[in-house]
């Protein structure tokens, strides 16, 4: 074609008998001809119009049958590759446009990023370092070497049978919640678990309470849903419905984290969770329970679950594993009452379920008690780095930061004392240069923030959390 | 209290006295104490408004130290469940009317259900059986025995970095993309990485062009994420652009199954390629390829993806390992050209990553070829039930179905034959009551539904496959 350049014609030509296929190869002549032709069309290499020899002169070239060019040329033709003009042989299809040369080295791109170990004082981080890693790879290996039958089954969208039996068993013995394994649903977290309690009980646009502060993360999440979430700030004990229901009379709904507020620590009291189940019978509204790191409790009993509680059947429980094991397990759980189950039907073929491999490992993780044992040790752990942590606090920021002991949890909230004068945000950027993370307590409010940080501690070890301390006292009182 | 029956304020005291605490337990006496009390409280053996005994007699009659009987009835004051009343002693708190006594049983529920083995013909199940599970079971013990750091690091939310870079290994060896790790992002499966796609790329409200008919979970997806799905009738070559851009001006995006068309089949031709790059580089729209199957080719040489033609650079390359190792394993990814990348910041930080557990599992498992080596053993296990599957119709259901033979996937379509005169909706709910999955190709189709039935033969050995076909007979034939 007179468009086409001699040069690239030619360089075709030379690239083309150039081939060496190979006979002993599991792929049959033929088909690697067509793939290196397919090749270098795409390439560029073979430009649109460029001709193409003829099967014969191909044939004697690479040293190949007739029959295995014709072949070859005939699939490229009927993927149209080439095309063929009456009486005048066959050609790279003009029409291709479009197609600019892809390299043949990976394309240009960025690597993945190497991954970050957590920097103090990174909430939500459990102590990776003391999980028992050789008993749960040997869980993993014996569940899925000879996996047993409902493990080749359709999955189950509500997860594996033996995980929910499992956690039904923990949610009795830990939280004085008596369920059923048939109520529990596995999610890939907790926020799964909201969005699949939303789906199936709300109707898009529906406002649901929450308090301020809050964890951003679920705030997302009910956007996602399409929920309005409505921030309603909590006072000295908390959350307090009936405040928040006279500010927004019309919620469908609340997600509350009565166990332990987040990130400020306070155990709901009894009365409050009283009117919460209250308000929920009153409405006809729901109240999703997010007990988030309620099993690391290091004084006194913890409350039973506000679940537990609800005798008219209104509350929805939300579990992780996320703290207890590893936030990279991706599993959580939704706890439904029975009279709600039959609303789960639609919202549950929707529900893509977490993954089944880790499911019947931790089943067995956790019916062996070695699930349990593994928490009483993290929350011995936790309780001394806590105190190790608060300890340092008093001994090298004393006039900057007060900080109190916290009954339970992963972390503790420090708030601002007399020396600390900048706001705590900058105070968060510049820990971040020196290596911390230090998450600013404003960040946690939708109106009227307050001043502080909040300090995760469980996921490092006692010298690590003193270095910390130091290190943010040198930021604190430049 | 006037109130509060004599009986129950005896039965009370009774269960109360009777309590035998352990002096050898963990738990310290006073918590022991406390946690019963609350019990008590909570099942209702203690009504609301039952006096407590004063914490001296307590103390005696449980040989307890008057201390501990004091600290567990002051822990259970501040709770809220127990009330001081100036001079008259502890009380259960009158405030607490909507406490209904929980049972000490499992609440009734349902259990789960048996998980079900798929039925013949279920489309989209892998055979299980033949999957090398020894193998498998041994790369999750090796990679999870001793982690390496990275496991252990915060989760990225693109995905494990090794996996990433076998991806994209796997990529360019099958399907011709030369792309780098950093361009795949790990999901949880095709419909979460369409989804993940559209929140960076698209807004809410924004039209999608898919295929009709198509999959429909990913129309659901496409709703779930604020599209509105556009679903268009494709013709014998599969979709055309041209015309579904006339009918949709405005579309921002198309999802299509190019390699092989979802359910029917059909390879798109290289010019509908061209014309939908074309359309996208002209109205900067993207394109999503659902790339679902092609690996399994069993005739000829796989087209290259849509994604390794577009030099515009503006398809989005969705794959899943659910066909090809399990759907349980919930795990899929996206391809990004490099230029996208940036706009998935945002949508990263709020995208829930697939479970890190099978992920450097599956890395080593495609690194030492072993994947490989499996797809290419399921290959020639899948071409030969194809064809017996044909035979069987051929043989049993001659003037009841035609089906010819596929290139590839699966599953096959088979279309009515001349005998068959009910709807395939009716001949697919008769087929669920003799133990057959048979979906009616109507219901893949959102305007002028055609006949037929999709029918999968990939997770289900021969000898099943004929005795499913007979079945099939004497449905059809009755």
């Amino acid at each position: 074609m007179a468009n086409i350049e001699k040069q690239s014609q030619s360089s075709f030509q030379t690239a083309l008998y150039a081939l060496s296929l190979e006979r002993e190869a599991a792929a049959p002549l033929h088909v690697q001809l067509a793939d290196a032709l397919r090749r270098m069309i795409l390439t560029g290499i073979a430009p649109p119009g460029a001709r193409v020899p003829a099967s014969r002169a191909l044939a004697a070239e690479l040293s190949i049958s007739r029959m295995t060019a014709t072949t070859a040329l005939d699939q490229l033709t009927a993927e149209g590759y080439l095309e063929t003009r009456q009486g005048a042989g066959t050609y790279v299809a003009s029409n291709l446009p479009h197609i600019s040369p892809p390299s043949r080295a990976p394309a240009p791109g960025p690597e993945p990023d190497a991954p970050t170990a957590p920097l103090p004082f990174h909430p939500a981080i459990p102590d990776l370092a003391a999980f028992p890693h050789a008993l749960w790879a040997r869980h993993l290996e014996r569940a899925w070497r000879r996996p047993e039958p409902a493990l080749l089954a359709l999955p189950d969208p509500a997860g594996y049978a033996a995980l929910r039996d499992a956690i039904a068993a923990h949610l009795s013995a830990w939280r004085g919640l008596n369920v059923s394994a048939g109520q529990i649903i596995i999610t890939s977290g907790a926020t799964q678990a909201m969005a699949l309690a939303a789906r199936a009980l709300l109707a898009p646009g529906d406002k649901v309470l929450m308090e301020d502060p809050g964890f951003a993360p679920m705030k997302a999440a009910m956007r996602d849903a399409d929920l309005v979430p409505r921030p309603h700030a909590i006072d000295t004990d908390g959350f307090d419905i009936e405040s928040a229901a006279r500010d927004c009379p019309s919620a469908r709904a609340v997600l509350v984290t009565p166990s332990r507020h987040y990130p400020l620590g306070i155990t709901l009291p009894l009365p409050r969770r009283l009117a919460l189940i209250d308000w929920a019978a009153r409405n006809g509204a729901f109240i999703f329970e997010d007990d988030y790191d309620s099993e690391f409790r290091y004084v006194g009993q913890p409350l039973p679950a506000l679940s537990a509680l609800d005798g008219s059947h209104r509350t929805l429980y939300i579990g992780s594993f996320s703290k207890l094991l590893s936030p990279a397990l991706r599993l959580g759980y939704l706890v439904v009452p029975v009279s709600l189950l039959p609303r789960f039907g639609p919202a549950l073929s929707h529900h893509q379920g977490a993954s089944l491999v880790p499911q019947p490992a931790l089943a067995n993780f956790m019916e062996t008690g070695e699930f349990a044992a593994h928490l009483r040790k993290m929350r011995r752990l936790y309780a001394k780095r806590q105190k190790t942590l608060l300890n340092a606090l008093a001994y090298h920021l004393p006039d900057h930061l007060t900080a109190t002991p916290d009954p339970s949890g992963m972390h503790i909230v420090a708030r601002p004392g007399p020396a600390l004068t900048k706001p705590d945000t900058v105070v968060g950027q510049q820990a971040e240069q020196v290596g911390l993370t230090l998450r600013p307590l404003s960040r946690y409010f939708s109106k009227h923030p307050q001043q502080g940080f909040v300090l995760g501690y469980a996921g490092f070890d006692e010298p690590t959390l003193e270095a910390a301390v130091k290190k943010l006292a040198g930021i604190l009182s430049a």
